[in-house]
């Protein structure tokens, strides 16, 4: 069936507070576009961590010693360095000026996902949402359809970005061929596909990075739903990853 | 824009020395899909390797000492590490009875993208094209749309595969927002969009794993051209990766 990814424009600024319901709403309906049911809302997560006041004032930020040292090494703000320990388990790896840790989620990303684009001005910072999973059952209860929120995530080997999924609520972020047969009877080799990151990489193709459309609608995909489906099935544990390692 | 992902269903197994440009052709009138200008064709692997001829009869593969040596260790089949050996240039990592090969064109994946799914008997085993972006080049030739040849890699920390781009035409692989602003005017943090692969992951929704849709076509994506665009673009430089070690 032929999918669709309709683009979502939202005007104006998202500021702490604001409801991302009405926003949302309201950008559905400023773009003439109708939810159908097995529609899947995907959602920019700079706009959720706005909505819920996940930006913070660097000012009322105080470095850590360890930050203020990261930051020299690094010739960083030791402010942002202090937020992106704060928002991570692990430090993954620092080289290259790059710090790559693991949220306290559990994603593996680039400053603990912090990040300065598409804020008025660079004496803040937006953090990622608490629980994007959270975050997503709220937008689920309110607009009854699967709900994926994304970042923008660096990975190794390839170059360029692409979007993932660090929320989903109603959708099964991983589609199972386990068991499966091929079009010749003989089980499957790839057994596992992340449609949720998949997806959330569609969603970016209408959204694109400059801001001013954070929202997508996927239309025709026939996801399963996951009544209690969780982002963390994306994430894989640190035991299991074959390029992860304590020491480096 | 709204972006389409149009699935194109090819009827029968596709066979060495048959002509992808017929059998494309044949799969857009069977499904009465018109290309329109602006369209992107999006091809997996497996029917451009096994066209090309890259299907090898495991009986005529003389694994080497080393593959054999390999083979014991993982307990899998000599003859098709012998292969998956001979498809790379480097092995990064061997763990947890997994072989992640750099391959010949340069990509970090699993068995060197030797793969023995969708093939009437695990007698034989699809090789990757020795070119993609050569193969990609050629259905430009034929078609005059961009063309995007795609597999189905793992990857580091997260759980799933997901589709990326192995071949590429006409197509700039990576958007670059370098020296771009945001919506207040700020340099952007996230540069380099991998939109080839994002293409790659927005079709696989389109196509599933089960073989008899290995095509869709992407249609309203405001793509940038690139007369000399390859996917080489996307492979990170081993230099430059940040979890690449020649040492385990």
């Amino acid at each position: 069936m032929t999918i669709t990814v309709i683009p979502v424009g939202v005007k104006g600024d998202v500021k702490p507070g604001m409801s991302l319901k009405a926003i949302i709403s309201k950008a559905l309906r400023d773009s003439g576009v109708g939810l159908q049911e097995g529609d899947i809302l995907v959602v920019a997560q700079k706009i959720v961590s706005k909505a819920e006041g996940r930006v913070v004032d660097l000012a009322t930020v105080k470095p850590s010693l360890k930050a203020l040292r990261l930051a020299k090494k690094l010739q960083k703000d030791a402010r942002l360095i202090e937020l992106i320990l704060q928002e991570s388990k692990e430090i993954v790896l620092v080289k290259n000026g790059i710090i790559i840790t693991e949220t306290r989620h559990g994603f593996i990303c680039a400053n603990s996902g912090v990040d300065q684009s598409n804020l008025e001005d660079d004496s803040s910072a937006v953090l990622l949402p608490v629980d994007p999973d959270r975050s997503a059952k709220m937008l689920r209860d309110s607009f009854g359809i699967a709900i994926i929120i994304t970042d923008t995530f660096g990975r190794p080997f390839r170059e360029g970005q692409a979007n993932v999924a660090v929320g989903v609520a109603g959708i099964r972020p991983i589609k199972s061929y386990i068991g499966k047969k091929d079009m010749f009877g003989r089980r499957l080799h790839v057994t596992e596909i992340a449609v949720a990151d998949e997806i959330a990489s569609a969603a970016e193709l209408a959204m694109g990075k400059s801001g001013g459309i954070p929202i997508a609608l996927v239309r025709g995909y026939a996801y399963e739903k996951g009544a209690k489906a969780s982002s963390r099935t994306l994430v894989r544990k640190k035991k299991n990853d074959l390029f992860r390692h304590s020491k480096r």
